[in-house]
């Protein structure tokens, strides 16, 4: 048996969990100083939760299997849905407009290509009941604010924002059949991808007619909302709401952040209205994060009609992004004392020192064993601790030993009973 | 489609998720305050990886399936083998001791008694590379640390202290055949559950015959380690090691959380040395968190042989148990201040004020639509805030609005620019 993790599956050793933590933490910050209320599902669900329609990729990449009474079972391959159930199932009972998140795990059973994995975490917004898009704005609002928190200007990440409400009233405004809308944005979402000859394979195998293609690259070649404007006039009810959202974003000092881009699509059946797009400027990556307005799904998983604004913003991208802009913090390991005896005469001193400590919040590295001076300090060292508490021979008769200050390399003996002030005091 | 989680599975709802996260919080700052190194490994796993010789329970339970590519894989039923898996392919890299720690999601397909669930999360503590037992009493420090940051005194809930050594010598002494000693270790774990005559009649299906069985249940008489040294003698090494525990777990300040009980087992079939069990004193609940020694582990799973102590502690028993002791904390929603508007001329002065407010690590409910005074109020109440900051038409023309403090009835107009500035000071 080898060592290694399932394929496509991945460990954190604790160099990786520094980094995860700070990442999550980081996420659960924002989401909390942005009042989101946190949730959790589990990561097994129904099937059929999953089951829809249109032919997303994401359905054909879920790992599926039966439990032992054959009901069937999936590793969500995305928690929207799981938040539409857990959104449904409170009914009446739930405040209005709800504003939820959690990191979720997500498993999707992709080809290995590029060292890309088949699970990674996922921080999810969600507002729910809020039709205005002052929902998204509140949303972008808060990836962007973890965004600056890892460091990441409007020169390394804008934010794509597209609508498919616009895109929608443009295609009708230019005699584009409709009814092939949806087929038309799943075969966009890859553009960029895929060459535009394949993706005009693609829409014609679904049968969308020649001329019909030639209208969507039109399109597709509008570059602003001025040009939008020119096809559709003044009363587009879609682009009153792409206007609203770039001058909330300007009042909330983020209108750096975001470009128009009439084809940004996202790969997503459900989504209806506005749809959003993370992405390097450098053009180095997949999406950091993307989502949207989906005022449907609740609805077609058997709930009450709500409007709804969603995200999600994945872990493995971010981390790459950062790793490049050199803005990955310096994880070490960080404990406030190491403690340690000589001989065993220290033991009980050093295991009361421990304890004091640990109850007055001061992180404790306790040797759990005697050991030499020489060791003591490299490790105090490799743990990034500031004290080194060192029991000998002479000290522990008085319940007392040397503590090191390794900042200051001041070193005094202390007394049991004055650790864990004196240490207060100086840290 | 119902509105369910699949059989088995939880749901956790932002208020359920408060108290989650105040448990996992409690857990983390309890392992970082001991200096353990958080780790995480995917909740699929191979199957091998669970692959045992004896008959255990665990095995039985396993959710196992197939992925696209006939891969057998399994949603983990506990955390140890996966950690055995990941200190085995650190290899000499690893310096020892490693103390690490980690909050998992563990699945088993029980049948569904008292609603006992199919997944729980599970605190892991493990100690890599000391053979000493200051290595078990540094993992029962950190446990009873958690115990207490939950209110939970020595009076409430105790451990019991055992060893498959000391069972193993006792039994020896008195001429049990040790061929059958995990049999009977796998029988005895069920022990409380199942009636004794019950036990008996697994053990002869075992093949153990009853003048040993006899002997078995006379061991299980033994009260105090007194009773065992009048076995053993003073040269037991089982004896001197679980003598010394009780001494660093004394010295510690927490000799009254122990008690020791010869027929504590546990029920995975890897534990070699001392096993523990922390129990609701009034009996109303299952093991709140069990461990032990396993040192043949690592090599069994191809890696270098390695003294380990490791322990898992549920959610789910704690839970309960902190219900029935009324010690759960009130875990309403908590943000600093609600901004709202009481028309759109106030919505740019509120936007600006809510990023403000973050950016500075102050929490803010951002109303998203012109709000009516009373409703705004209300909502502050129910999100437990301290501050109403609201802009009227009037406000709005000087970027200013009102802010009102919640604790004190106090209402001054607060100028945008210095809003900050003032909710840090009062606060």
């Amino acid at each position: 048996m080898g060592f290694e993790a399932p394929r496509g599956m991945r460990d954190f050793l604790p160099e990786d969990m520094r980094i995860r933590n700070w990442i999550f933490d980081t996420w659960r910050t924002c989401a909390e100083l942005s009042s989101f209320d946190q949730y959790d599902a589990c990561v097994v669900e129904s099937q059929e939760l999953f089951v829809r329609k249109a032919g997303e990729e994401v359905i054909d990449q879920i790992y599926a299997f039966k439990d032992k009474s054959e009901r069937e079972l999936a590793l969500r391959p995305e928690m929207t849905p799981s938040l539409g159930r857990l959104i449904n199932s409170q009914g009446k009972a739930l405040s209005l407009p709800a504003k939820w998140f959690g990191i979720f795990q997500c498993f999707r059973y992709e080809r290995m290509v590029l060292g890309r994995k088949r699970e990674h975490y996922q921080w999810n917004l969600d507002i729910v009941g809020q039709a205005d898009v002052t929902a998204e704005a509140e949303v972008l609002r808060t990836a962007i604010l973890a965004l600056q928190r890892f460091g990441i200007t409007s020169d390394i990440v804008k934010i794509k924002i597209g609508s498919r409400k616009l895109l929608s009233e443009l295609l009708e405004k230019l005699k584009f059949d409709l009814s092939h809308f949806m087929d038309a944005c799943l075969v966009l979402d890859k553009r960029g991808k895929v060459e535009d000859a394949v993706l005009k394979e693609m829409l014609v195998a679904k049968g969308v007619a020649n001329t019909e293609i030639d209208t969507l690259f039109r399109v597709l070649e509008i570059k602003d909302l001025l040009d939008a404007e020119v096809i559709l006039g003044h009363d587009s009810i879609a682009l009153k709401e792409i206007k609203k959202l770039f001058q909330l974003m300007e009042m909330s000092g983020y209108g750096n952040f975001l470009v128009f881009d009439v084809a940004v699509i996202r790969g997503l059946a459900y989504y209806t209205g506005i749809v959003f797009e993370g992405f390097d400027v450098k053009g180095r990556h997949r999406a950091i994060f993307g989502g949207g307005r989906y005022d449907n799904l609740l609805a077609s998983l058997g709930g009450d009609s709500q409007p709804c604004v969603g995200m999600g913003f994945g872990d493995v991208v971010i981390y790459e992004l950062m790793k490049d802009e050199g803005l990955i913090k310096n994880a070490g390991k960080q404990v406030d004392v190491v403690i340690a005896y000589m001989d065993s005469s220290g033991e009980g001193v050093a295991v009361k020192a421990a304890c004091e400590c640990r109850k007055s919040n001061i992180s404790v590295n306790l040797s759990l064993e005697p050991q030499k001076p020489k060791k003591i300090f490299s490790q105090a060292d490799k743990f990034g601790a500031s004290f080194v508490y060192l029991i000998g021979q002479e000290e522990a008769k008085s319940e007392s030993g040397s503590l090191k200050n390794l900042k200051t390399g001041e070193q005094v003996i202390v007394n049991l009973a004055q650790l864990v002030e004196f240490i207060k005091k100086v840290n």
